[in-house]
């Protein structure tokens, strides 16, 4: 076994909700203190949120969470029409789910590696996971493949990884991917900054060569994404927001308030809003800032919002979890968004 | 007065490197422990950067850095070629630097203020910054009214952002503002996820007047931005990267690399990379990845790397103080990247 | 039901191991990343820890575990014999188990709380946890009580700890406290810093009391504390340490290595070593510091070591819980180790 | 040169308030937000403090730093009478400022150093310093030797740290350090948790040798610390504090305020209150508590309250150099409060 291989050896496994039952635990926190406290009060405004059937509920994905194991958490999520829309950043859409869609892995590693050798071995590391780059060279390839064979015009980024779902329900129809069960669903997946990641890689060799050839190309229209996803706040009558760290996905899901109020629409703020993050409020980034202060700027309703500051390897299955083995899905229906805004023409694939 | 007037009183006024000389304290941190010497260290690589002819330097923005006073800082940095290219966020360059650009101020707030009054007075709150929400909605029209008068067509926000410099240079001449400063420079600025900001509440104006009058709409192709960006890769010898927070901007200029790799060029890592930031490494996300982590990426060379722990409000002025104090920029050529851009028919604008 | 009383409404409620079961997540997770990751493993290294029986296991304290609902696993861990001695602050021990030992309670409150509201009511916050302040005086009033009835003479915290217990045993014998549990399993408990807590104002009130009466008065020797602590090191044959926060016992605990060293006696580092920390290693602090840096000074074996990133109200009861779960306390027997320092002589009560 | 000596080349060199003049940079930030709002107002609050000539100063410190290079700034601050009292962890006062009294170094190191190659070189790693362990074994062993000096019977940390200043002022007149500027200056040294550092190594040391030799021994009284501070609390009309870090001197400080109540003293709480550091409020740990937190314990005036949350390198001599430069300290009176302690039969030595 070469050097490389065994550094490859021990996949990352995705953690099932199926698997464990946090609910006692979630129980017991809610008359303790600190994040425990914390904890279960967004473990049970989730359940609420899923209850309330005029509600819309929106996940929102920062960080490296399927690659860290949570791909199949956020499945079981789709699969029980417990997620009616993901804004994400692009490395948990592309590089990470759409990869392993195309049969590749995750592995365990060192955080402490030497990352000299790391890179002439052709080993990523993400703290303690590596990647083989070969694979995702393959990744990017196939991205960009996908944008050859499209019109050459602007798309969302939404309409593109539907694409992106099509593919896998085409060629790698049994693999477990986010992109897939959302395509099969009709949930839209929106990554509002999808050029910074495998998926820019691919694009920018599908314009290069189209550019070359001189051929019109395919491009990514953020305006777009924002416009659709604020179409499905005022298509939605109440939103909620889960939002698994900040970055681009948490403030471009929460200015749809205002953007719709722009575009001459009444909407209300996000109903119910739980965060879980490691950042901190006070550098004045938005990942950290409190859901309190997105009140100010009328984004946010304060009366059902929680920050958990945690880590969302640990934090996510608890919370969602618990609205799992409290059936907090029972009865709620699929929306199939995806539909709404390709019959409302705001994109078509 | 007022209770609005009364809270938007006390102006954000911005710092100049011109005001105070931190390099005998550099000096001194050098031989320190902690953070003083981190500083000291990227006090000290910023200003090899700078003399280094071969290098092109590349600033990332994220977080608030200009609604928090350090757009004077910034501006001076590119009055004296020490920055040749910007890669930032929406926020600090639209609804904070643009926004300033139009006349329009940030005021000093409380971080515990009653976010729900707030937002009854149309006041925005960043942590202990506010804002009057009217005028950032001025700032929004006028990104519309930009993108009414641009021809229909995929632009990247680079392209963008270089006609809103134009607009200011026609009608707010006398302002201090980055936009502007960079527009008169031909130093490129990208926002790779352009639409999450007040740009993207004009953008979706925009898109929804035209969609409503079926005229053809412009478009922002993020994928366009990192072609250019990569291009820029290709075209400097030398790269060192400035980087102030994390998000995408971070992961945008690094990728760069591999991408220029993927356009079959030979291109060098990053030669140097400075960050300062207050996220951790821990929770896997790229905003607080070490630089050493990025090195298993082949994205940035561990030769000349300094990651600050701090926050920027304090640690910009002192680094790039340092270099200022010290002339690094002495004899360093403007490098007019955006000419170069124009002239190789990447972008037109 | 006056203002104060409806603040003070809502007690904390303490979680116990036997109403939650976390080892399948606990399995699921050793195959994940980050947090989750390093989570199983510090879950798996405490049961190997209890199932070497060969090893003395030492809790350390700091933080507000107590007050914050983390006392009856504390105690449901003596019980089993997990913990053969416990380092800890002084507020876990007197002010928040002592206190509830007399029959008092900690409450839920608000952390964005009005402080000033909550001095003139005499309540005192703990982040989200009130405590009435007349009855922490209470507190203050029985340490004073019981060290005037002590010999005045210099005594260790582990001897008056032991003293705190005995009172327990005597007047309140059917609370769940920490201190009744180890005084009567014989289980030593130090407090390091014993005067920093309510601890602190009982014993000024004593020497107070005494000096005014010219009477000799009893002394808190820490230097006392620190030679019995390693006499436990010198005759346990292993230790592992579990580390809750860091502070003043992670140190003390870590220490007695190296002071064995000095007494001449061959010690071995502390063979497994586990921490939960919310701190960051790069101020320089203890609290923060790796365990792998502790492996320079010669107090920790870095073969089993484990940081866990996160704050103990959920990872305590995770890890705990696991080991629980697995009865990895199968047969592990009482040290008893309270007994042993008082057969030696170190120390009488 | 041997690796030893490789690796212990480069000294710490300590900064000094007189080399740099921070004070336009602190103006400057007055305007600004975020970390440079908050360390102008802390530097304000200093000023003020210092110019209040009925306030008495206490500078609470914890964390490494001492080894870190900020000895010299307190020194100064001694030397301008700009501390009237110190409260410290035991690591600053012993292990780091009366080594170095003995003519010891700290050296720069790598915080990514293997730790088990340091170890059988003898090298002790503080994050990126390094330490000569043969050296820091002879400062044991001299406070064994003080302690061996001294009468048996309980001593306050503060009268014993005195005593380490007179072994200075005797054996290494000409060093610089903290405790021995201190005993020359009369400014009593309070180390609560004085046995968790080298000070417990020699005491540990003392005790088991009198143990041995049936001797009568010295003992360290934590109570009487807070007994000679409490009485300090009360002969001075008002009270500020400095803290740098958290951890027990922070909360034995504020403690005083209700101590002195206990006594049946009318005292103020403590009308100026500063805090560098790098903790966080949210799990609750005091370290991170924010100081309007401990106006609810009746400790902490809020009126003139700053956390500045950063590392203390960097802001301390930005916050000490400001008051340095703009000569708060003029005209105000040494306190000589060692003098008013023995002189009121408190402790003598």
């Amino acid at each position: 076994m070469s050097e490389k291989q065994e550094l490859l050896a021990e996949r990352i496994e995705h953690i099932s909700l199926s698997s464990f039952d946090p609910s006692k635990m979630i129980e017991a926190m809610q008359s303790m203190a600190f994040q425990a406290r914390n904890t279960a009060k967004a473990a049970k405004i989730y359940a609420s949120m899923l209850r309330d059937h005029e509600c819309s509920v929106w996940l929102c994905l920062s960080g490296s969470l399927v690659s860290a194991g949570l791909k199949r958490v956020i499945i079981e999520m789709l699969e029980h029409n417990m997620v009616d829309a993901i804004v994400s950043n692009g490395a948990n859409i592309v590089d990470q789910d759409f990869f392993e869609g195309l049969g590749y892995h995750h592995y365990r590693g060192d955080p402490f590696a030497d990352d000299e050798k790391l890179r002439e071995l052709g080993i990523d590391r993400i703290y303690d996971t590596y990647i083989d780059e070969d694979e995702l060279r393959v990744c990017d390839q196939t991205i960009a493949e996908i944008a050859d064979g499209l019109p050459a015009r602007p798309h969302s980024s939404r309409e593109f990884i539907r694409e992106m779902g099509r593919y896998l329900d085409v060629h790698n129809t049994r693999v477990h991917s986010i992109v897939l069960e959302a395509y099969r669903r009709d949930i839209p997946i929106f990554c509002p900054a999808f050029s910074d990641c495998s998926a820019g890689f691919g694009l920018v060799m599908h314009q290069s060569r189209a550019s070359k050839a001189s051929r019109e190309m395919l491009s990514i229209d953020s305006a777009k994404d924002f416009y659709e996803l604020t179409r499905l706040k005022i298509h939605s009558r109440d939103t909620g927001l889960f939002m698994i760290g900040g970055g681009v996905p948490k403030n471009f899901a929460q200015d749809t308030v205002v953007a719709a109020e722009m575009l001459g629409e009444e909407v209300a703020m996000h109903k119910y809003a739980l965060q879980i993050t490691v950042a901190d409020e006070r550098d004045g980034a938005l990942s950290g800032s409190t859901l309190k202060e997105a009140c100010s700027w009328g984004k946010v309703s304060v009366a059902r919002e929680q920050m958990v500051y945690g880590e969302a390897t640990i934090f996510l299955p608890l919370i969602a979890g618990y609205a799992y083995h409290r059936r907090a899905f029972a009865g709620r229906p699929a929306a199939c968004l995806a539909r709404h805004l390709e019959s409302a023409g705001v994109g078509t694939s």
